[in-house]
């Protein structure tokens, strides 16, 4: 292969056909694995929220109602396109995928649904599998990194770039060739989509985003290895995705260290369950309360030492009237801190509004960091000033909040995380857990790709399932 | 409802979730008819064609394999979504499906297939089917003008309006109401897609921007029926589609007109199976030759008299290579009309490089025309210059090409349309064409919609249905 000849695009499409489970260091096929058994604790979560249970109707709906491939929330089965739109909306209702800071992009939710069906679909091995999301994600984080910021003010690039990130991963798991690779991007790119407008209204498409994503990849690549072709400059061209939609790409980053700098593996876990801008904050302030042996009621006020994102975007929530509100407010993430020790689903869900929570919620300010600010993106400083009840001041730093590359989750964490969103949502009950964690961490070594969770569901089901207006039977499309 | 305080968008969803077939002029529905076998014609002509078949044999692929809807290429059945997604697809190939000028939209290849697919799912009656189409164009016609040409530059059209269109069509079939049909539109919005960049290439991509829009747009059409929300203003909002992917939108042409102005019935049929910019000479050309009794050989030279538009697209066509080039050629359309008096589906794939239509090519010119260049794009003059063998000086001059509102299609001439489209497709038999016309003459007054074609398919299939390399078994995804 003559990569000096070839376009960015085909560079990229070059590098993920030919990936190989050889060429991937093994720290990296080990943080693969952690990225995936974490997806599976966030397609889990997704399970009763009304906007999945909605696209998980659809597809039930729409059939088939048997196949290869497993929709995790209910453990039906079905083809690999409806698994991948279904697990692909569950994994990104709960806000707690990975992210890749430097392109803002949330790999997971669309790299494993697509993935995960495929392989199931055609018995791959783990390593294909390893190999696959690996291609995905290396394809994705440098394709929402050459669309860039500009493409981020008014798309939802997880939506955008996540449709050649999917198809990438599903090609690598057909075997597609080089050419092949290229026009499934070409195929992927026309049909990316994902606009932010429905954040002004707290509308229900982020998770169709991500469904999308990963069914039009997956349709992408199929088409690809049939032959149906597609452009060939779909991301740099002269009426391709950066012409249409950004105004700083910069088609370099679309090869940037292909097969030596492995973007997988920069990729970041969020254990809180809220935006990530509270994150450095609430890590620094459960660092002073450990250092100090602090409880809740010893904490007088806190400050938070910011950027100005931050600001920006946790600023205005003062009073957060929902769940999802509260994860928008630093100062009800650092009442759960104080309260709980954590900030997880659970504690959002029970505590958002608990009297000690509010009440430590108003003794939060934030406060432009010069420093903090001046390192944002590529790093995030979490700093904070304590002043006790009694009267102390007390400082604390963290210089990478938790489940960034330096400050990973090891894999006890993820288990932990993981059992608590599948509990949380009621996916899995605690035996389920525990054999479905032990399923997920041997992926690698399988010689095919079989069902994730062991179990056919009972109806020992927390969360209902009901959707839409209460009193309506299931959508069916043969009759209205 | 009180229309003066909605937004645009909302006013849009509020007439589309409303229309009446009693509110439809008896001329427009007649219209819609003639609209609506005209696109069957299309959708039967892409049977064969190999991104078409690709695209039909990934659906057969995912499955389901039976169901309310049909596949019209190849009477297979199946699921609306997958009805809708190859229906779609086959439509937009023959580039014979009708087109709107003003917003250089093709409606039928959208808002057919949802709208049938659903009709057929739900057994809708006909008015039902009718008033849903008639939903679908209004909306989509609306929206394209709106996206305006600096959206054109970049996007297909089709594609990004085309979701909305669907969207439209469908929720007027599922009974949705006007909240329900403005979140439709907000989950269409913000899946629409589809970029020329494939046009660099000539690559396959437009038949999969009409069968996405029609699948997507019938996806948020059944989501807002289980309460799934969108943007309440995905057209015009900041971080929308127009914010996003035009420069000039117009939000006022959102509801130009709404429930007066029939954009329907706008809406021009294509007859030649050429480029719409070589029609108004080519019926300039035929109405020279059949005042004077002309035959091809008594024909020296003929001078086209066209819009520089015209000449910026088909100008560089000099020697096409491919039948679907030779459809960019002025001097090959007009040679075919020389020679056959019609250049239809079989004139180009026959006659295109015939040596009498070669010669004749190169007897063509253009030359810009003051006044059909001050009307275009608003109207579209055809004007030729005939020199003859024998030194005679002839002209010729049509007003409106052949298909638009003011010189449109006869029944006998649609009925014709589609019967050469088919019989050159190879879907229908002679004897299936009758029985299906007279069929689809009757659609509105059908109790329900049921399948369009009488007969199961037999094996009398003119077009080879192999898609991508010729040795692959059918596509299948349980083992690869």
């Amino acid at each position: 292969m003559q990569h000096s000849s070839l376009s960015p695009s085909a560079e990229l499409a070059a590098f993920a056909a030919a990936l190989r489970y050889e060429d991937i260091p093994a720290d990296v096929v080990a943080r693969a694995e952690d990225l995936f058994v974490d997806w599976v604790g966030s397609a889990l979560a997704g399970k009763g929220a009304r906007p999945v249970e909605a696209i998980a109707a659809f597809a039930r709906a729409m059939g088939p109602t048997d196949g290869p491939c497993e929709v995790l929330i209910d453990r039906t089965s079905t083809n690999p396109l409806m698994a991948a739109l279904v697990n692909g909306a569950a994994s990104h209702f709960a806000e707690q995928d990975d992210v890749h800071n430097g392109s803002v992009f949330h790999p997971a939710a669309v790299v494993f649904p697509a993935a995960l069906a495929v392989a199931q679909a055609n018995q791959a091995s783990g390593r294909d599998f390893i190999v696959a999301a690996t291609a995905g994600y290396e394809v994705g984080i440098r394709v929402g990194e050459f669309l860039g910021r500009s493409h981020y003010k008014i798309f939802h690039t997880t939506g955008t770039a996540g449709a050649l990130a999917a198809a990438a991963a599903v090609g690598r798991l057909l075997n597609v060739d080089a050419e092949q690779m290229l026009h499934a991007f070409g195929s992927a790119g026309t049909q990316a989509a994902g606009l932010w407008e429905f954040l002004r209204d707290a509308a229900d498409s982020k998770p169709l985003h991500t469904g999308k994503a990963a069914a039009n990849g997956l349709i992408a690549a199929y088409l690809a290895k049939e032959g149906f072709t597609g452009a060939r400059q779909i991301l740099e061209g002269m009426q391709g995705m950066a012409a249409g939609m950004s105004s700083d790409a910069d088609p370099t980053r679309l090869k940037v260290g292909l097969g030596t700098r492995w973007a997988l593996a920069e990729t970041s876990f969020k254990l809180h369950a809220s935006c990530r801008h509270t994150h450095p904050a609430a890590d620094a302030l459960l660092k002073a309360m450990t250092e100090n042996n602090l409880s809740i009621d010893q904490i007088g006020s806190v400050t938070a030492l910011v950027h100005q994102g931050a600001i920006d975007v946790l600023g205005p929530v003062v009073d957060p009237a929902t769940v999802h509100q509260a994860k928008f407010s630093i100062g009800t993430t650092l009442g759960l801190i104080a309260a709980f020790g954590r900030a997880g689903m659970n504690e959002f869900e029970q505590g958002y509004a608990r009297p000690d929570v509010v009440a430590f919620r108003k003794r939060v300010a934030m406060q432009l960091d010069e420093e903090v600010n001046t390192v944002y993106p590529e790093r995030w400083i979490g700093k904070v000033k304590v002043e006790t009840s009694d009267g102390r001041q007390i400082e604390a730093r963290v210089d990478e909040p938790k489940g960034d590359p330096g400050n990973t989750l090891s894999r006890s964490e993820i288990d932990a995380k993981v059992s608590g969103l599948a509990a949380f949502s009621g996916a899995l009950s605690e035996v389920e857990i525990g054999a479905t964690l032990s399923r997920l961490w041997g992926i690698t070594e399988a010689n095919r790709i079989g069902r994730l969770i062991p179990t056919p569901a009972k109806k020992l089901i927390r969360a209902p399932t009901t959707i839409g207006t209460a009193k309506r039977a299931p959508m069916q499309y043969g009759r209205e």
